[in-house]
């Protein structure tokens, strides 16, 4: 099929990682098209981040790397939900997902 | 802990919503102040629809409600993680989850 993801007024769409193996999802990021473009090029996820204004390789400095096993998009178009396996910790603490405040 | 989460400019925070059990990836929505504030209330996920730019109680009309077992925010307190057990699809198409269509 065609992929046509529709990004936002900011030339956006949020990207959800998911770890392929355990299931936990680890964070959610930004792609503009030159993003999901590297992203499917290199088979490693990369991003817009949003408070740098920049691309942004995940792990380009960590190491921290994330293989994209799969990419899907959804029922509307305007959201991607990645499954990768991670070399590394998704979150920017050290904590393998960047969900770790629990409200409820 | 304070649940202190960050609204964009439009007032609402990006929702992930996972089957507590399954651990599948079921949807992304929207919520804003009131319909985070629901949710923690009834147990039930609330968002807000950005097309018809009212409060939706997921399942009102289709039976479809989500029982929320938790609610997580990530480390910049951005996006919400919502774990759940549905009581049935959470697209509208009838498919479990909303991310049918793999790209890659």
């Amino acid at each position: 099929m065609t992929l046509n993801p529709k990004f936002d007024a900011q030339g956006l769409i949020p990207a959800i990682v998911q770890d392929a193996d355990t299931g936990q999802v680890l964070m959610l990021a930004w792609m503009n098209a030159t993003s999901l473009e590297l992203t499917r090029q290199t088979g490693e996820t990369h991003f817009w981040s949003r408070s740098r204004q920049e691309l942004w390789h995940k792990g380009a400095t960590s190491g921290n790397v994330q293989h994209v096993v799969e990419l899907a998009l959804d029922c509307d178009g305007d959201t991607l939900l990645v499954k990768v396996h991670p070399a590394g910790p998704a979150c920017h603490t050290g904590a393998v997902s960047c969900f770790f405040n629990q409200v409820l």
